[in-house]
């Protein structure tokens, strides 16, 4: 750039122009009377802004960003939420649950919360099963609730929810209808178990702007296969987390970034013929299991 | 929090687990065939992270942040764009014109486009009115489009458009009407000359998300008075700017960020019975005059 671009009307550099707009919009929100949302718009502006003079952001590229969070906003409604999916395929997701859960002692680690899940899933009894129709291969899942003392919960609210092995979850059908979901509550020793489906792989919804986004970048939609939990209790964490198959090929490349280690949890093939935990009849089916112990940290930890 | 909570189940501290997470969706990108969208993709993973980490989000305000978003997607319609609206009240509108329209020799200065730009708008010839009905007081508008090297612009397209004196623009009605919007070209000599309304103070639609954010954080959605302009002409940079009423209070605190001190211009009162440039018979009513001297960029500057 010449030497006679230097300095803008008013004297000043390009550079000392835009850290002053930095500093006049931060200033405007100094009179939030809420102090953390005066900080979060501080660090929101900072971020923003940071971010536009990193990459020097050009018109043409701010207008397809403003046209990209436009569709994103289009295509979500009550049934899809492609926010969710954006924050998912950043990995912001997955830091918000890293920052907000820190680690604690022994406590199962947290990930993702997904944007497919519903309140009001039916209630089932332990030893249950939560596939309501939903098609797949069964699977028996057990394990027991405990605190951070070793301390079994009774009475955990354990929320359960997956895709069938078409890879869809129920709200992705344009019906009411509901399978692959389900809450129970762990029993007085802590212990809870159901039948859920093997977890298999599945795309997240690639036919929207995120999927563009991702075809345009080279990067997969799959996810590796997992159960989505969330496990309530008074005066314990919300544990929201899934558990993944152990040999998953997508377990290093999953497109929300949600796998930990200590989630990967051996699903173990039971050919047709073996017995079942609880006696049921699955005829020529086979099955797999699984288990799944849970340690819930004290709340506000 | 207690030793025991510094690592996680691998043995990672908390910073080394946010750490290595930015790193793997930064390499999730690496395989972006477009050099520009990986750097793009790059930047935002990168200073959206940093925004999460540094003000340490909770799932709840993640969560609002995802409502709030989705609010913002679903108010937004072929006549209003919140998310435009957004960008011009953090500032990113206005900075995305800094970084992108950097200062040259003495090429007038751009601002922000704001969201009421339509295409099509009516022609109109020399000294004609845009004000199509919309009710103000008249405003006579001239000046001489030239490059930077002084030589004047023949032929360049000027689109012009602004709000009312109850401060809407026509796209803000749910019918089909238009006001206050035109474009003509400049003569042979550079020169152009139009009737206008008088630019007076407006409220941005504060009746959405966005208005919701500034009443939080304390904020006006006053702009300062303005009109606006887009100047077209083979060669040279398109300019997208406002020019602002000298005097106007708002001035110092433009809800979008848009004022620019050499964008201020004087908007001369003429009372009632004083002779028109152009003979134009206004009868009883007030009206003012001013003077936008045009400089265009060459392109690609």
């Amino acid at each position: 750039m010449a030497a006679e671009a230097a300095e803008d009307a008013a004297g000043l550099t390009p550079a000392e122009v835009e850290e002053r707009l930095i500093d006049t919009v931060i200033a405007s929100f100094s009179g939030t009377p809420d102090d953390r949302l005066r900080q979060l718009m501080t660090a929101v502006v900072t971020h923003l802004h940071g971010l536009i003079r990193d990459v020097r952001l050009t018109e043409d590229e701010w207008n397809r960003a403003i046209g990209f969070l436009t569709d994103v906003g289009h295509i979500t409604d009550d049934r899809r939420q492609e926010f969710i999916l954006l924050s998912d395929v950043l990995g912001a997701s997955m830091q918000t649950i890293n920052v907000s859960n820190q680690p604690y002692r022994d406590a199962t680690e947290a990930t993702v919360f997904g944007p497919f899940f519903v309140d009001d899933a039916p209630l089932i009894p332990a030893g249950g099963d939560i596939a309501g129709g939903g098609v797949g291969e069964p699977c028996w899942v057990e394990g027991v609730v405990r605190d951070t003392d070793g301390a079994p919960v009774p009475g955990a609210r354990i929320e359960v929810w997956e895709a069938d092995e078409d890879g869809l979850y129920d709200v992705q059908h344009d019906d009411d209808r509901v399978y692959g979901r389900a809450h129970l509550f762990s029993d007085d020793d802590g212990s809870f178990r159901f039948w859920g489906l093997t977890p298999t792989p599945y795309p997240i919804p690639d036919d929207g702007p995120v999927g563009r986004l991702l075809a345009a970048t080279g990067r997969s939609p799959m996810r590796a296969s997992h159960l989505h939990f969330m496990v309530t209790a008074p005066g314990l964490r919300t544990l929201v987390t899934h558990i993944f198959v152990s040999g998953d090929e997508l377990l290093t490349s999953d497109s929300v970034f949600g796998v930990k280690d200590s989630l990967i949890k051996d699903f173990a093939q039971q050919p047709a013929g073996t017995p079942t935990p609880d006696g049921r009849d699955l005829g020529d089916l086979p099955w797999s299991r699984t288990r799944f112990d849970i340690v819930l940290a004290p709340a506000g930890v």
